[in-house]
């Protein structure tokens, strides 16, 4: 092992680089938005605008055309009637599925969540933090939930949920979890479809992002939580989203949700409220792409095929720096989704981001990955390496090795001396 | 002038024609539809997603790309710093307003506007029917407010807004006003700028949607109301909206909306928390279709050759058949916009939409041009021309003449017997 010197001047010469690389976020690269282009100009001539009788460019159609529809079928397992298709963004869906049951309640529902003093909702950590975000902006408290290596602690979802009237949901990310790669087990997904709340009107909001976003030839599977829910009669209490943003266009694709057909009649309702529809156009080209589920899944092995060696570089690096004999310190070897989960000793991670950052290496904020941007203990990352070209994430994977070492041997200096490295050795 | 008897034997004669008409909503033509053709294959490669060093397919830009942001400032005299470019729908960003209303409050509010027990909105009637629904939805109480020649009676409008709190807005559509086709005059919008609300937290809905739909050569003009406002010190009290929904394609065209730079500062932050940002290939689309002010509005000129002839074959027909001598009957001859209203004697309307769909011919429901749906005359129709082909329309204001005619027939001799001639004829 090299000393916190050597590992001092290593770093220093990586600073010298001038290196500008950016892992803040799980963007697509521009590889795999170039594998879309014949998105572009799929529909040609206005014949090509009608599908199935509707004429696309013009106003109707709440709840998504039906050639959209059976992508989403084919992504989720779910018959089309328990389908919507939204706009370009299941980020949006999300929020006005929150704020829809703020201002009205959802089935279920006394009244509306806003009615109540103080609502909950159960976020199992690490995790995404778009979703805490939401909680955030409706003044939603987050209760913490650990993530295990087979989903949330379920025991601890169980008694919360089965004993507090006041918690209302919680976030989801059943597979290759956002940030942590997990895939919910069988088990847990029973569990969760068997959930007996104490508020009847408690929502799972089951964002299936990586439904197919595998990285493996053995990708991970979870259950069609629909069905699993309705043998407990359980079918109303999920929301499920999932969205082509990481399939075709990140800006510019297609968002779904499902859920009961009761939800879907219920919310194509308030929809009737709120928009004249959304971007028929787009969904049909979406359609004329993507005619069959094994188009879908081919496709999908291309943006495979430019990822992979993506975490492979990071992770095969780690490996080869001895990142993962560090004491206290561990990562995912994901099988799926856009995330490496970085965990370390307590009070590093915001040091190791400062330290990426300084060397030219922008990463996720510490702390995002929990409600309102606090890691208690300060100590899990994201690493996100889709986005930056393969040659960059080599060096990127170098540079963070080092400074993931010089981290870790900082905080055992001061371990060992109760001292302060850093006003030591910098001030 | 024919009798009772007579119209009734000339409607039977159109209900056997067996026709099947559509006059419901304000949906363009195929014809304009077929316009915009160019637009589907304005992006046609990879290289054409890129404007102003932004890559449109993917993540990023809340509040619009500049390109788009351009468009939207030519259609509404307003500088790009204070425009938000949205997605496909301006009802979307007007129900979003509100929701953000209702949960955040808005500059200038003490407390989120659902937090009150009752709140108001000023709602001129004749109006939009989706307007209303929005706040029926919310629960927002709606006051009705008489649309005169040159907008809402602004004396009433002073009045409540000025000694009630709890108003916390108004409806306007400033140009072209749906339905009444009525552009509020300088002064009313200079009233309207200096208004001086009890509520600090008081909004102009200002709903600019026909804001180039013209249809004559001599087209209505409206002041642009924020800098306007400005003068008076409002600068934060309109939010005003616009889209290409009648421009490009109904349901695939750019949203926008323009407010003070104060007010687009703050949504667009609230934003951050709703979406990963709007469809900015869309938005390029529309930019390279529309390169300059004068191609946008050449544009329109082959908008209104298409539907300025459906409109005058309504009011052509309806002058021939002497429908504007009938006593208690008016109807509008607009400049611009989507609809002819049309009044009818008290307690008409809802008779003659059902002795139009009788022959064959759907209206737009009566009562709809007010809040929940009930007008409490049961006297102003929309008629919305632009739809059906001109043989069709030609078709439809003949059949519309006669039912107008035998409704008013059958009212005059109502009011003459004191009788039911319902009952009478038809019992």
């Amino acid at each position: 092992m090299k000393t916190l010197a050597e590992l001092r001047q290593e770093y220093e010469g990586y600073k010298a680089l001038g290196l500008k690389l950016d892992m803040t976020r799980g963007k697509p690269a521009k590889e795999q938005l170039d594998m879309m282009e014949p998105l572009l100009g799929v529909l040609s001539c206005k014949e090509d605008c009608v599908s199935d009788g509707i004429d696309c460019r013009n106003y109707g159609i709440l709840d998504g055309i039906p050639a959209a529809k059976r992508i989403f079928s084919d992504i989720l397992g779910v018959p089309a009637e328990k389908i919507i298709v939204g706009g370009n963004s299941s980020l949006n869906m999300m929020y006005d599925t929150m704020a829809r049951a703020m201002l009205s309640g959802v089935i279920g529902s006394e009244k509306p969540w806003s009615k109540y003093g103080k609502i909950s909702f159960l976020c199992p950590v690490p995790g995404y933090d778009r979703h805490f975000a939401i909680c955030q902006y409706f003044g939603i408290n987050m209760i913490k939930v650990p993530m295990m290596d087979d989903g949330p602690d379920m025991n601890l979802v169980e008694k919360l949920v089965g004993e507090d009237e006041t918690i209302k949901g919680i976030w989801c990310v059943p597979k290759y979890g956002n940030p942590s790669g997990v895939t919910y087990s069988m088990d847990v997904c029973r569990r969760f479809a068997a959930l007996k709340p104490k508020a009847k009107d408690f929502r799972v909001f089951w964002d299936n992002a990586y439904a197919i976003h595998d990285l493996s030839d053995t990708p991970d599977t979870i259950p069609e939580i629909l069905s699993l829910a309705a043998e407990y009669g359980n079918e109303n209490m999920f929301f499920e989203f999932t969205s082509t943003s990481k399939i075709s266009f990140p800006g510019s694709g297609l968002a779904a949700m499902a859920s009961s057909e009761a939800n879907i009649k219920s919310i194509t309702k308030q929809l009737a409220f709120q928009t004249i529809g959304f971007d028929k156009l787009n969904q049909l080209r979406h359609a004329k792409l993507f005619p069959t589920k094994e188009s879908l899944f081919e496709h999908m092995k291309r943006h495979r095929a430019i990822i992979k060696p993506k975490f492979d570089a990071v992770i095969s690096e780690f490996d080869r720096q001895g990142i993962n004999k560090l004491e206290g310190v561990h990562y995912t070897r994901p099988n799926g989704g856009y995330f490496i989960s970085l965990n370390l000793p307590n009070g590093c991670a915001k040091r190791l981001v400062q330290l990426a950052a300084d060397a030219g290496l922008s990463l996720t904020a510490a702390g995002a990955t929990f409600p309102y941007g606090k890691d208690p203990n300060d100590s899990n990352l994201r690493i996100a390496p889709t986005f930056p070209p393969l040659a960059d994430i080599e060096k990127a994977a170098k540079v963070l090795s080092c400074c993931i070492k010089l981290t870790v041997a900082e905080y055992e200096y001061n371990l060992a001396s109760g001292g302060d490295y850093l006003t030591h050795a910098m001030g």
